[in-house]
């Protein structure tokens, strides 16, 4: 039985990858499941304010890990998970490799994110060299404190929500929520996943992005 | 011909006052005004993160108007209108009525939510002596610098998206949206709402909170 379920935001929640417009019949899922008993948790590269005020307007209860890992709120708990990243460093990495940063980047402390989301070698080492970590979520590249990725502060959510892995599904869309999947007994990855992400899913869904949702709900709830 | 409408947050998308959870039915008529040329706006109490991530998970394009006024931002254009309101005198108006900070005051700098949201005679001198403003939403009492409240910001937010008092909408629950209200050419109450705002607004809808707002929306596309 699934108590907790862990739901990427952009490209999972959403009407399509690449677009940040939420699908309505994902919300109206996410609502069905909630009255089932089955509390939803948001797992996303995105600052806390941003996620914290989607999950009280659409009306869900189990809490979320924003800073893609690095911050987790449950029941009026707040938890830093990683080091706190210093803002000329963050500068510095936008300058050197030419990248915009994210408007949210204001509300940030551990996990910060910048466009084009493009990954490249060359960041991978400028970061290991600095002991920070690199990521891309196809929406934007997220350069975070040790330890970085979605993992750690799932296990915190879990640990703070007394929930069991077995108890806990997930449903994604990109690399960034391999990590996620690993912490959870059931996963799905929306059909228009990337290929590294359904090759470790239990379930392949046939359906893409906020329509895959509906479709991981309705078999949870049947 | 109305090009850009403004709309509270709470009590007025939502499934009723009192409550945070979004109505499916407020957001579909949202997307339906702005696939028919009509850009939407937040005009709130909010923060601006908690905003701008609303704005653009419902899929709007009109801007925003957050803490009460004192913020706006508008294609990519951000705007402080109010005076900033120093930390210590946050925690000291705090500390003195016995009220709760809004988790979102770490994200505001002009204006400030607490709870309960019952506004004393105590606390209007209180905050005049400082050159102070405060007002109660329903939702949370608001100390802002000045001007304070949302009539300056709704007045830059127009600027910017250079739209006339005449092509403006707006819909709202509470007394802070009068002052919105009075920046608009056609204005509309939720049945649910404060007789102050019922008395000034020019339609007084039959239905309340986010039924109000499709209300509203079927008729300015009708």
């Amino acid at each position: 039985m699934i108590k907790l379920l862990l739901t990427d935001l952009d490209g999972t929640l959403t009407e399509d990858r690449g677009t940040y417009v939420v699908d309505i019949g994902a919300i109206k899922a996410l609502r069905r499941a909630e009255k089932a008993g089955i509390r939803v948790a948001l797992v996303s590269g995105n600052s806390y304010p941003v996620l914290r005020g989607l999950h009280n307007y659409l009306g869900l209860s189990g809490g979320l890990v924003a800073e893609n890992g690095c911050f987790v709120f449950h029941g009026g708990v707040t938890f830093r998970v990683c080091e706190t990243v210093p803002r000329e460093v963050v500068s510095e990495f936008a300058k050197t490799f030419n990248l915009r940063e994210s408007w949210q980047n204001e509300f940030r402390r551990s996990d910060f994110g910048f466009t084009p989301a493009e990954l490249k070698d060359e960041m991978i080492k400028w970061a290991e060299e600095r002991g920070l970590v690199v990521q891309s979520s196809g929406y934007a590249l997220h350069l975070s404190g040790k330890p970085g990725g979605k993992g750690a502060g799932v296990r915190k959510l879990l640990e703070l929500a007394n929930v069991k892995r077995e108890e806990t599904g997930a449903i994604g869309d990109s690399r960034t929520d391999i990590e996620m999947f690993r912490e959870a007994g059931i996963t799905a990855a929306v059909s228009n996943a990337d290929p590294e992400l359904k090759r470790v899913a239990s379930i392949s869904l046939k359906l893409k992005s906020g329509a895959g949702v509906m479709e991981f709900i309705d078999m949870l709830l049947s």
